[in-house]
């Protein structure tokens, strides 16, 4: 069992290879993100994953949660790091600071070979905003989504902004990441509806009848689906709205869709 | 009609009072705050509002947009800055900047004294994070909810994010700042149901017949609901979740209850 280390130095070399993860160059090359606060520790800890990396600060050492985390880092071999507040202060976000933090590999899937006729996927094309990617991750493990899929050029769900937003479901949903192509490849092969929300949609999204198994696919803020994803839906419905406006915010869209596909499913 | 004044140096006194619409304290002493990018200051003109100050940079100066707003701040009798790249970059925000911005006079209404059979109204209590009371702002305009009840020590709707989050529906949606003891003494008039989301709710929010009007009260991020306040309820409902989770983001929540309460108002 590997053993506490205690560090005080901010150009400690450990130090600065956790903050190099808030880039998203470094993120990418290392395969690792990091997940800040004991709640979404915890969270990740009953998901079966396992820190490279446990940082804490001295001051909080005693307190029965974080000596929890310790040990189960510690059994599960990995590095633990004890550090003052400073250099805990630096490597954690601004706005809401955190006692405890974990370095992670990130985790992709692939897209599914199969889908039964009760599950629903979720697919995201070039979502911009990574505090809407974070709350729809929370979202889709809060109906039951068995995965999110990623299409083109998005924002990047290991983000300590969207990881924050996530509330720790970015450990519990799988996500798969890619291209335009081969995703309209890959939806061929659906067999239940592949549904978008569209402004020229004739269909109120409360009233159809979704055929499982259930393809989402949610356009990015601003422009919405492109055409060629549109073309894509076997099923376009509309959220209907109030005065003039004609957009919701993404996550809210998303999540107001999710539950009506999903709502059968869901129960109090 | 006022003329055009051209603005090219950091330090203008104008320029700087415009900056400091960032700091709560100087909206509050001024009752004044900043609306950024073109299509929010077109919903704030088909909303009835006029700029005090307009501001745009010179280079966008031939836009149609660009010169139909500043018509009618000219003709309003507003003041209108036109600036360089440099200092638009300073007073418009870094991610996202802006080529146009309004500073507008805050408005707030009083606690309705009588409400409609079909009318809806929201109150927040303690709210804390900009984004989500923008997004809640946004999504109650797209359902044709009457007011915003902010009570308590509440972020503010007249931040630079709030406002963004908002996509102009700021200007659409009234407002109303309260404490919690005058709103529970104004609660003791109000006719119809007043709904909470709570854990230990045992009515699924889908089902329950709500009796209008409808004043569905939403607590904050994290903690949820007060005491005090969950006793001021009529009704109780709860968001079935599959899994573990036992929360939503707050606009995700409030988005879903709303528009559950105002369905069938709501037509595609």
């Amino acid at each position: 069992m590997r053993e506490v280390r205690s560090i005080t130095s901010l150009s400690n070399e450990r130090i600065k290879a956790i903050r190099a993860l808030e880039m998203r160059k470094v993120r990418r090359e290392t395969g690792l993100f990091v997940a800040e606060g004991v709640s979404i520790l915890v969270t990740a800890r009953e998901a079966g994953f396992v820190p490279t990396s446990l940082v804490y600060q001295s001051a909080s050492a005693g307190t029965p949660m974080t000596r929890a985390l310790n040990d189960w880092a510690l059994r599960e071999g990995a590095e633990v790091l004890e550090v003052s507040e400073a250099v805990i202060g630096k490597i954690s976000g601004k706005d809401n600071p955190q006692t405890m933090l974990g370095v992670f590999q990130q985790r992709w899937t692939e897209l599914p070979r199969t889908a039964g006729r009760g599950d629903c996927w979720l697919a995201l094309e070039e979502i911009r905003d990574p505090g809407n990617l974070g709350t729809i991750i929370r979202t889709a493990d809060a109906v039951g989504v068995k995965g999110i899929i990623l299409i083109g050029n998005t924002c990047d769900p290991y983000s300590r902004e969207a990881v924050r937003a996530t509330m720790g479901s970015v450990f519990a949903v799988p996500l798969v990441k890619t291209t335009r192509e081969a995703f309209l490849a890959w939806r061929a092969e659906w067999t239940g509806d592949v549904v978008g929300t569209h402004l020229d949609a004739h269909e109120d999204f409360r009233h159809a009848a979704y055929k499982g198994p259930v393809l989402l696919v949610m356009g990015s803020e601003g422009p919405g689906l492109s055409d060629s994803l549109t073309r894509a839906c076997s099923r376009l419905v509309k959220i209907p709205m109030a005065g003039k406006l004609d957009s919701l915010n993404l996550a809210v869209a998303t999540a107001l869709t999710l539950y009506q596909i999903r709502g059968d499913a869901l129960k109090i």
